[in-house]
């Protein structure tokens, strides 16, 4: 869809049709855009899970003050964002640089060493805000690839990290819930798809120098 | 451009061909998707700067620790956040919901009460945070909208905020800059642009339930 109709199109989708399931080309595409975005250096602090699983979906919805976008959603991405970026994340990340770049390791070694140094001075609380970041930049492209694909959904700070880590054992990934979109298709009697969008005007949200 | 192809041919542009300027229907997109970016309530407590002043880029590169994408973008574009949200920001959200939706005020009255106090009782830090998440989203929107208007840009988070702040005098529009992005088309001799993309596989960063 082009551009600025798509993002036209969208709202925060409330109420999903239950019967229309994403086809696999649909969640392939957002499994890639998720993978794809930019983040900080680099680092991709960040894992996403792709819930599809009606069962899991209730209990989540419990743990989201019972919004129904969840259980009636074709299928629930959480970002989520990993607890430990220390040393040996940051290694990994220069092994692939290595790999797929083929840059030489006395180049990388310099920036490596000083991005581990700077990681390991930082106090855990800053490290959680900066991946924290990372994961509204994924979920601002998440949004606008599913608009642009036509592909209703419904950005929601509005949950229990805690009891989504619990539900879906997130400290054995060493992840912790952040942010959760559920995606699919609106339902015909969703009362929010007939509501106007309300924005500031433009002459008030942009300044021209 | 498709979504995926889009996303795989953006990079972060290191060096712009500064002989070429975005058209204005280009700029006019990118203005609107800023606009049209969902924020958390609807509330909208963000500005979009857009700079085409290449006096002004230059003394913006000086406080980007020199980095050339300022000076040879076509365009930058600075989102800042609004430095008081409060009874009478949140008011003058209400009055746009009522005016374009024309909701009577018996049914906006205890939402924008409760919202109001909610704020009310927030330190100021917090809602310096919640605001500042807000500004990622809509770099992620920015960033995947200008990729599939196939416009380059670069993301950044490195520059002094103060400094630009000062440059660009926003304490007289109450706003504070949190993230840039230069946008333009990308030069022919920028060594970034042949690097391969670099990212964690598929497998590693996603976990189907």
């Amino acid at each position: 869809m082009e551009s600025i109709k798509a993002l036209k199109w969208r709202y925060a989708t409330k109420k999903f049709d239950p019967e229309q399931i994403l086809p696999p080309k649909k969640i392939e595409i957002l499994k890639k855009a998720f993978n794809l975005t930019a983040t900080s250096y680099g680092l991709q602090p960040l894992k996403m899970l792709v819930i599809q699983n009606k069962d899991l979906q209730a209990e989540l919805k419990e743990a989201s003050y019972g919004q129904k976008q969840i259980s009636t959603a074709s299928h629930v991405l959480v970002i989520c964002i990993e607890k430990e970026i220390g040393k040996s994340f940051i290694e990994n990340y220069f092994r692939y640089v290595q790999d797929i770049r083929k840059t030489p390791d006395d180049v990388l070694h310099p920036f490596r060493e000083s991005l581990i140094g700077d990681f390991e001075k930082k106090p855990s609380g800053e490290i959680r805000i900066w991946a924290t970041h990372q994961a509204y930049l994924v979920l601002g492209t998440l949004m606008s690839i599913c608009a642009v694909e036509g592909i209703d959904s419904c950005p929601m700070e509005g949950f229990e990290p805690e009891k989504y880590d619990q539900i879906l054992k997130l400290d054995d990934h060493n992840l912790q819930s952040v942010l959760v979109l559920p995606v699919g298709y609106r339902a015909k009697d969703d009362f929010f798809a007939e509501l106007k969008k309300v924005r500031r005007p433009l002459e008030e949200t942009v300044i021209e120098f």
